[in-house]
């Protein structure tokens, strides 16, 4: 892990970059992908499962069975802990729903947004070793809440054709209309064309591998939406003086499991504290099962100290953190100057894993310094805003005026026409 | 004007396509401009400029002299209309702004959302025959409204290398912080990597040609956001036995109007209209100053009828229009139907033209049927909702086990241990 005291402005730009994770060289393999799935559909979806799963499906939709026997194998513990966790979810997106409010912004002219479902949302949910259920969870549950009439979820099959039990448990839990056995780009393509058994969605929602990633880009420079652009996962740890050196090694590390393309920053005032938190991240390392991926990516890893209180703001936000935690005692003072970041955590006991499971906010953030301009998952991302306007007689001569001195400005004739054949209508004494 | 009596559901696919805009082809030219750009920044757009434009320009940045000017040549009968659409469109996006709700999922967990606006913020206003400085008002007050602090403005000189009086009027009165001579896909280059003169945005926003969407869409692959993904400009006008033709017929052409590419469309439950409001439409059209484009645009166009009430709302969410003029004696009964459309326009006296200028809603809208999952500009397209969470040592008590046995169950020990080494420090009294 590299260490850096004090490093001048003109370095930032070097501290704030990513491992580099370029998908142009995937995109020739995934837009053939892409390509025989819209032409061959569920054929094409057997046929790619058969190569990349080894596996033969035969019906892509989960059955009922198969969803019963996934609720009768999950202990009692997993399922407790995913109900909490489902609960608090559910309860934090709630209180973010937006309000209808009407505005009369003129006498007779009445104007409002109302958020509105989108219809049908596909989401992806990897496969593989680690069995992301949280993310149903994280997808599903907003989702639900919007009241989406349709919640189709994508998830690749093991060797054996089946889907992680947790992963049905949760999907079952959460809403979820239909589960398809369908990984990779092809699971992306499915969802954006539609294919015999699988329906196009409006929206295609998680995370995933390059391919997957690769797959959701090149969708949505067709137009198709997606939740959010991609990159690997990050977390930046700022310390203070008196801050456990356990606590911080463990949130770090939380990260670096994740893959060799991961990134953890360590940030602090106090320079004492990168070898000391150094020491310790390297100590809790070799207890982790995944360790060899973890000092992959401790290698793309910073420790970093500023003295000055502002540089260090500076670079906080400059970097736009994924996942921010602010384990120092007065958070507050830190968390008000935050203006770029995915989540923030605050305090000595708040470690991300809380909110990447079960405190209520959610996990899909944005990567890669993204956060300067995208949030991450909200009820926003399943909501459209469409705004409506009624206007009275009354109203209409209010306005009429502006709106044809403008139109005319604009050289917009036939908008001013729109309003003065009204205005005509209304002076003649017509209905 | 093609009209259609209960087209059978098989046909809608067809009836809801749009006019082609393949943008590829221009792919090609616009990555060398965005390359160039890159590579050459003022001195590139000034010689695009000089290429483009016809125009030789000494400075990029509008000097505050021209700003002075602008202010004296245009009309207090155009002031006082900006100024009244300004207000309207100020009061309706401030009753938007998101509220900040603290939840407390758990004894001892607080989370909320934090709205922060996003750094800075770049707007492309094209230039040409109509010059749309209310699009100025509709892309820089929300700005404004979020506190984006910066607001910049890339929009292209005339060939005297002077910019339209009044969108630098309705710049300043909006608060852009600073307008830019520099228009086509070489402003958006400009605003998307930064130039000596012209510094990098974070979102960009802004209608354009051909040649601007697709370098908007190019620089989104890039990951750099973007407002909306672009088509030609739409609106479906619903009447009943009541309209006025010439009211729908005057709607039909405020968009047609637009450009050669815009589509209308006409539906109704009383087929009786399709005949009445074309004679009134080609009627009127002989009146407009535009009425060559508007003409091109009608030969896109369509007179749909259905019967059946319920097929009517079924066409009409599946068309997704941009503009959407409920034209009827009683629009609340469709308006609460509406699922997919831009901005929805009620009752006999409420033209689109209202909302494209004064009425308070925002004109920017999601064309080609993307209103399936996107929103229009609103207060959320100014704005990163970030999340916040704080746990107490007691908190982290009750919701710790719940996080251990789900990353356990996802085989993410790092995940898992962030959580123990807090608990243990707890339960051995250690701070």
């Amino acid at each position: 892990m590299k260490k850096y005291i004090n490093p001048p402005e003109q370095t930032w730009k070097e501290l704030i970059s990513r491992p580099v994770f370029d998908n142009s060289r995937f995109v020739p393999n995934v837009q053939a992908i892409l390509d025989e799935v819209k032409l061959n559909g569920d054929q094409a979806l057997k046929a790619f499962s058969k190569k990349f799963d080894q596996v033969e499906i035969d019906q892509l939709k989960v059955s009922d069975t198969e969803f019963n026997l996934a609720l009768e194998t999950i202990s009692i513990e997993l399922k407790t802990a995913i109900h909490t966790a489902a609960a608090n979810i559910e309860k934090f997106h709630i209180d973010q729903l937006p309000r209808l409010i009407r505005t009369e912004t003129m006498p007779g002219v009445e104007c409002w947004q109302k958020s509105i479902p989108i219809n049908r949302v596909g989401l992806y949910i990897p496969g593989g070793t680690a069995p992301l259920f949280s993310t149903v969870l994280m997808l599903a549950i907003p989702a639900r809440i919007a009241q989406c009439p349709e919640i189709i979820l994508c998830t690749p099959p093991d060797k054996n054709g089946k889907i992680n039990t947790a992963i049905l448990y949760a999907a079952r839990l959460c809403g979820v209309t239909k589960v398809f056995k369908a990984g990779g780009a092809q699971a992306i393509a499915a969802m954006a064309y539609g294919t015999e058994s699988i329906p196009r969605a409006d929206k295609i929602f998680g995370p995933g591998n390059q391919y997957v990633t690769t797959a959701k880009q090149l969708v949505s420079s067709q137009g198709i939406a997606i939740d959010l652009p991609a990159g690997p996962s990050e977390v930046m740890v700022v310390v203070d003086r008196e801050t456990p050196a356990a606590f911080a090694a463990a949130d770090l590390l939380s990260q670096a499991e994740h893959g060799a393309d991961s990134q953890v920053i360590l940030l602090t005032r106090y320079p004492e504290k990168l070898e000391e938190i150094e020491t310790e991240t390297l100590k809790q390392l070799e207890q982790l099962p995944r360790k060899e991926l973890a000092a992959k990516a401790l290698e793309n890893s910073r420790l970093i100290s500023f003295t000055d209180f502002n540089r260090c703001l500076g670079f906080m936000n400059a970097y736009a953190p994924e996942h921010l935690i602010l384990a120092v005692a007065e958070p507050k003072i830190w968390a008000d100057r935050v203006t770029q970041a995915g989540s923030v955590f605050m305090g000595y006991y708040t470690p991300e894993s809380a909110g990447d499971y079960a405190s209520g906010t959610n996990h899909t953030l944005p990567t890669n310094g993204f956060a300067n301009a995208y949030s991450g998952v909200n009820m926003d991302s399943y909501l459209k805003k469409i705004t409506f306007q009624e206007i009275t007689p009354n109203g209409l001569k209010n306005i009429g005026k502006t709106i044809e001195i403008m139109a005319e400005a604009e050289q917009l004739m036939g908008h001013k026409n729109a309003v003065t054949v009204r205005l005509n209508t209304l002076s003649h004494g017509i209905k």
